[in-house]
């Protein structure tokens, strides 16, 4: 008994091995194999949305998204079974992101468009910096995710006074230009107004009267030269953390914790300091 | 009569606590408050110019907006009654934000389309910095404002050379491409011009000549280019106000004026430099 | 006669002091003038392009353009008379501009469209600069031009990959879309690769096979990452300047030659290295 | 025997010094030609593709396109037969360009279109780079070389996250807007999705729903936003790779190999690390 209940905690173990793990060589080929599933599975969802190919291989695509959401599916539930805390992983990035990649499959039962949005799979592509862990590219997105960490209130006051110019803009635009000019309301002008801050400036709404060029100008100048603000801060963050992290060495790359993929460990801890899984 | 009138003086510091301050919990509720008001006022104006909702709930819409105008207007009294310094209140940032935000419900007696000028009140959410204080964001927001200031000169240059850049190049164009092709004038060749430069590029106004598009190109690359130079203005002076001003703290940041916002005081200030009251 | 001659150079001195010079109260009166009066004069040529004002106002507008022309043909002339060192003057920057912004006029007898080249005008009022010169912005415009000065040969390697990119995609282009799509000739798809590398996409030519499509997505992408290599180049560039030059006081500030206005001299020149003025 | 052997040696050599150096009067006459040559090839074949002029010269035109590809062939295999180590040169960066400009020509004569590929070419110009050498434009290309390359992996982690992106946004779009506002597909959303990222914003498809509009706006925040990352890592990547490179010297500029044009060669080092020809 005691043995049984030893070799299923060992089956259960090696599972996590297998699954979560990228130290062993099964762990590395389940990862890459896993990743070949995906993105097979995106492209099929992608090609199956252009006409010509729905028509001539629908049948095969809509086979293939079955056998890839069971399967994935399969592997969600074996995620949680062998987790040594199934609930640190369901409700982490990945564990979440893992969760929505199958459900769309489901739900196109009740809503058939829907069934499009199991794109949202390619998001487990970014596991595939799990697997490139050893060619350090794990540390350097740590150094870019940790820089706009830092410079999150920031981007919050710069995104929150950006939408202040958007309001003012379109309700200014709203009023001097009006419906007769495509400006039809205060939100589609809000919309005009984000096309042309942001210097997109696709050209189905644009101002007609002088006045309107006028502020309309105003407004691409002020896009023009506030972007120079979140490049400064994002810039000057950076650097900050390259100069904090130093140099990128194997250790402070391993320390991520395989259930959950919480990064941010010291270089001392022997624990994942969100669910608890030895790293 | 002592009493009264200490009362009386008892009763302009309270509602001055509440109104200006955000130390004391009344305060801070007044402050969420107003902000939930500001906002649903701005959304309100912004759903009444919508066309299917003017028609379905246009009369409630035009009540909300009374209602919120005199509101406001009764708060806007309130606070330059209550300011211990009402002319240093009247003529702040805040104080002209607050006049212009409750005006134009009134001018609309005159001008029936100014009435969504009051979209103006969105300016008077900055305020939700002074609420989010105690998180450091207004701390952030100095620090990007301050470097903005410092920066003032050089992007007036920049902005000086990028103005000469588009008087030459709407000219050129005018002279080039001609009426015929869509530049009727200099000033709408000068609107082309600036949408070109900034990389918004509607394409309402576009060459059609070789020559044109030639100098077209030009006026692109060189867009492209000098937006370069607000980049690493702005870039380095958010570095070197970074540098200077240290890590945020508590203390910095409670060196701000309720009466009239004034946030680039001395360490060892006690009164307002601008308009004397305690700090 | 030595008298005489004395006071014909008196006089010549005086009348540098005044034109060239913003020291003496004269001197900063003529300086401001000058640029009211071209400021003016650009504004009736822009008014003068537009067709209601030429009908109205024409005639005005066209006695206004001679009245400047001839008057800043006479300031022409008495800057060569009074300069110190005419051919220095002549052939510098602003000597230049200031035969350019005469010449249009007098050339419209052969082309009138050229009439309009006189907004090249415009760059007389670089020289407000030097009137704002006590207020450091000549100090300010330093550092960015001397940052870009010190990046040239960066900025001219990046210059030269965009304009190998444009090429080939240009070409690229060509061959897949072909003249049916609007892409016809290659300096026509140059044209495109410039509207859509440098972002600005203004839509008068676009990719309507799928394969044009994945190149034009590679091209905007391309365009999207290296702009970020002349902001980098241009920020290390005006950091490096900033640290260079220390704080911008009067004395570095006034080193300018009002002959030539070159402003790059030692601290210790006493006379303009490249026309001999005494600074 | 000998001195035959030795001469034919000795020919060889000054043909490679002719062909392949720059040090030599003759070889910097060679390559000034070269590249004159390569620009009135590329030029010929610009101006082809325009109907008047293919009309007009085309004869002419096609007659200096064969003669210039029969010149650069025997050029290709002059430099095989002279390059110390052919192998080295054949896979170098040059010797796949100089192979491929010539490669098109020939296979004109199965695919007529495949013609104009031959503006490959001007990546031969690149080699403009060496004869400037002398003018340290070598060295800057090598800072930003350089830095592009230590920035490889952030730049790598940043694109992958951009086409994240785009799947999701593109394939969201084709849901909310669907065929009939011209999302036909999920490609083509995805190629809607990076005009509006880049904010390059064609304006050829564009979003008609509400709820499109809304989803859009959030893109292109979005990519505004981000084009913050690129630059930041890019910048400081320039800042280091200055402070690393020190000043550009004569010395470290001529440790170039001129058969595989390696540049980055250690002070002291006499052989070429990837080819072996004595520096």
């Amino acid at each position: 008994m005691t043995t049984e209940n030893a070799s299923g905690h060992g089956f259960k173990e090696a599972l996590y091995e297998v699954i979560f793990g990228y130290e062993s060589r099964a762990g590395r080929i389940f990862d890459l194999g896993l990743i070949i599933m995906i993105m097979v599975s995106v492209i099929a969802v992608v090609l199956d949305s252009v006409g010509a190919f729905h028509l001539r291989h629908g049948e095969l695509l809509s086979s293939l998204e079955w056998f890839f959401t069971i399967a994935f599916t399969i592997e969600y539930i074996l995620r949680i079974y062998s987790s040594p805390h199934p609930r640190g992983y369901i409700f982490s990035f990945y564990g979440l992101i893992d969760l929505l990649s199958i459900l769309p499959t489901y739900i196109a039962f009740l809503f058939p468009q829907s069934v499009y949005l199991i794109v949202v799979r390619v998001l487990r592509v970014l596991r595939i910096f799990r697997i490139l862990k050893l060619f350090r590219y794990i540390g350097e997105a740590n150094v870019l995710f940790q820089a706009l960490v830092n410079a999150r209130r920031k981007i919050f006051v710069f995104l929150f006074c950006v939408l202040t110019l958007i309001v003012i803009f379109g309700t200014l635009m709203f009023v001097v230009e009006g419906p007769a000019n495509g400006f039809t309301s205060i939100p589609r002008s809000m919309y005009w107004a984000i096309v042309t801050v942001t210097t997109v400036g696709y050209g189905d709404i644009s101002p007609h009267t002088a006045l309107g060029q006028l502020i309309a100008g105003l407004a691409m100048i002020c896009g023009y030269a506030i972007i120079a603000v979140p490049t400064g801060i994002v810039g000057v963050e950076i650097m900050n953390e390259f100069q904090r992290q130093g140099p990128i060495t194997a250790e402070t790359v391993h320390k991520v914790c395989n259930n959950c993929n919480l990064s941010q460990h010291d270089p001392d801890a022997s624990y994942c300091k969100r669910c608890g899984t030895i790293i």
